[in-house]
């Protein structure tokens, strides 16, 4: 089986090299051509358009910076679109909007292609390890089919139905994670004005029931205000947004993400957009 | 070191015994004496009343209710204050707010007693377990000595300093896990009208930095609408509404734990005040 | 001057009745012709296209349901576009967002016509009565030709500066209602399950400085938990999001209006989207 | 019929000399007894001890700070209780929690006395004007009695039942006024954040629905940030935290007004605990 692979940022980069170490045959191709070199290095051909990718692919996978990127890269002179046909695969794993990637989906299924999206859940670190959570909706004999690539990519792939359904499942997940970060934040906030040690509460937290990653990598962190970006602080408000516009649609209120999605934006409102989300702390104690 | 047991219900049980296995000398009280015949049988002695335990104990724990009843078993005739003298110690382990606490500390301080309080998290199961987070605030020499007791009962005890501090930290920790509760279980609730299956969702999180027993152990309950009771949601939400009164006393703002607190009180409206914290599910799912 | 009217619904009926009361020479078409008849009658022109009305015209006004209809009206076929002409006024009074309003702005603008987008504040009995309010935004000429046929509308007509600015004002002025009728609402519950008589607190708060015509009308209709529509609770619930994304958009949290968002949700679940936006209370007092 | 009045601070002066100049025959008496000498100048008698104005007065009317002075006054050596018997009226004026003034009660109308709470709505000026709001709860025969005098010193009167009525009435409204300046101050700063006119906002506001005169006076101080104190920010948000805490014992959520109360937090950690609550949009423009 031939892959392809388009986009090779800080993403792509740990997932194309995870599938040239397992063994794939990879086409790649990047808007800014040097990036390609290091893979043509580890085995892969380059290729000068997206097209081109598609054209020498049965699977081609995608990972680009967000909805408006992922569309050129599929509508555009040379584009995926140009380059499908009868059978081929396309999987888009951008973090993409349900409208976005049905808009897409129907264009390469019109002719005769098959879609797949599949937004990841984990940056730089887990893309570099492959240890990502994919979260995949549309094809499922193209999911079936890619999902040995998923497997040398991340640790973990679910098939979650129709396109779309990728896309939401991630928004959900996020918008879970916001209001637990707000609420984790509060607590340490609280903790300290009332005379506590932050340190002793995370050991308490880390022995109990609400022991997690997340409080263990970033309760250090928050204590020190060291707030270097591992997710955009301007990406989980926009997450937590889009999930609560998914509410309003569905008429599901969401009276506690809705709260900390306020704590986000003042947050954005303070300067810390492009900081790590746990800045939202900021935010908090500020107040 | 002789020790003494006070409150012999639900809580008590699974400690006393767990002192006794340990190999510690026990003399135990009840207010309801016949309970006290299956620590006899086990090796403890049994005294008439609080009084006696503490007058024939080193070290005298106690675990009852609430305040009201940790404020009865010390200052009634015959009570703890009533058999404490020179150096003795007495560990409150109830959960008792920080003024009840000071209150008791301070009589029996005034008499030469030394006081902990040592209010634990974790419920029925981990008290039989002898897996207990123990929280302990006041006499550090106490806390020392006290020390292998609490290893017989807990699999973590932390020293937090001055008289309130275990307290204060037992809300914290209950105001957070009250907001990662409502999170959850809004996120479950949009999935669910979203269209997506909230198995798929639970694996997700589980495969993630947000993993954590609260959510693999209370999910599928979730689902099944199942809130048989570990901890009763009256109890979460008086704790919240205590967080946030200690936040209103240090001026510390907590949205997004005040609307979570918002739920627990609509789910009590609901009905639900005697059944799983997790039950917060339905004041989220009606609306 | 010469005027035209579009749309000769709920609202447009009174408004267009009400300029022909003041003596204005009025030009008038409906999607449904037959809604032309008594506007003939009492001395109006009816014309077969929109394109004919502007032609006619130095002013035309249209009010339509929404951004939709807006669009359709202004971009069809013998639509708004095709009859404007250099110096030719249009002011569309329809409820529009800021976006499409600026798209029918530019397309006229660059045909030589002047535009104007005014939506107005007050239902149907205030369209009737002449006592609306309008905000406007865009070309100041235009404003200023305008002003007399608004006075015939309106009870004040304010100019707010370029275009967008009628659309945006109009949303923070619904967030605030919003605001104040969940918190209003929240106190008549309050006030109810407290024992304490909700005729007496009306009574109160109209004594006093937040004495207000809303409270004075809509306070004894919940009392009765009458809500027949005068303003729809899922307009109001619209208009709500769309301020909280404006907020996004500037960087402005809203926590309080936040809050009272997710009570209007609350209330569409319970299947209250077509009942009056007092109707919030149902989700107050369920809860 | 002759009265009593206790407490000659910003309010009871006012209150006072209003009684007098309705002709009422009046004893008086202040810890700091110079306060007396203009009441004496204007007619009224000065005693020596709260239990001396008690014994020469049909009804004795009292306001001071907070339910600890309410409580020193009346228990206290030569206080309200020494000076009661059978048939005396007592009315206390104070904000006071219902417990407080229940235990007043209690223990007046066990001396054979007749009790009255009766705490008001409006500050300095309306006291001075006559022109107050007054809550009553407790003996209606002696509210009955008192009503003369109750329409020498304000506006409006109101016999709200029993005991703890007035008291619980007076939050409610507070806390509706809570909720209504934060949704009003989010919308401020949205309109100045959007590029609006934060006039042309005011003016809109004014013409419709719910113009209301606490808008109108403090929207031009908001726009000025000129916080001068008419009624303090902690003594509002203190009111809100009691009716949330009321909203807990009778099981009515208060999600919107919870989200104000935290806002008006916020606005205390920032130092405007001394400013009037209209201050609130400093945490709110802040964030």
């Amino acid at each position: 089986m031939k892959l392809g692979f388009l986009g090779l940022g800080i993403m792509g980069t740990g997932m194309a090299h995870n599938l040239l170490k397992a063994g794939f045959s990879l086409t790649v191709y990047n808007r800014t051509a040097s990036k390609c070199a290091p893979f043509v290095e580890a085995g892969a051909t380059q290729a000068d358009t997206a097209a081109d990718v598609v054209r020498a692919s049965d699977i081609t996978f995608a990972i680009v910076s967000d909805p408006e990127a992922s569309r050129a890269l599929c509508f555009s002179e040379n584009g995926v679109l140009d380059g499908i046909s009868e059978g081929k695969g396309y999987v888009d794993m951008s973090t993409i909007n349900a409208e976005t990637s049905k808009e897409i989906g129907e264009a390469l299924t019109a002719k005769g292609g098959r879609y797949l999206e599949a937004p990841v859940s984990g940056s730089k670190k887990p893309a570099a390890d492959g240890t990502l959570i994919i979260l995949a909706g549309g094809d499922k004999s193209l999911y079936d089919e890619a999902e040995k690539a998923f497997e040398a990519m991340g640790k973990k792939a679910l098939y979650l139905g129709e396109v779309g359904n990728g896309a939401n499942m991630k928004l959900v997940v996020n918008m879970i994670m916001g209001a637990m970060m707000a609420g984790f934040c509060e607590g340490m906030s609280l903790a300290e004005k009332a005379g506590l040690s932050t340190t002793d509460l995370l050991d308490v937290l880390d022995a109990g029931a609400m022991s997690n990653p997340m409080f263990r990598i970033k309760g250090p962190l928050i204590q020190q205000e060291s707030f270097g970006v591992a997710f955009p602080l301007k990406h989980m408000q926009k997450d937590m947004r889009l999930a609560i516009a998914l509410g309003d649609q569905v008429a599901q209120p969401l009276s506690t993400c809705a709260s900390a999605n306020e704590s986000f934006k003042k947050a954005r409102a303070l300067g810390a957009a492009d900081e790590d989300f746990s800045a939202v702390s900021k935010a908090i104690k500020t107040s």
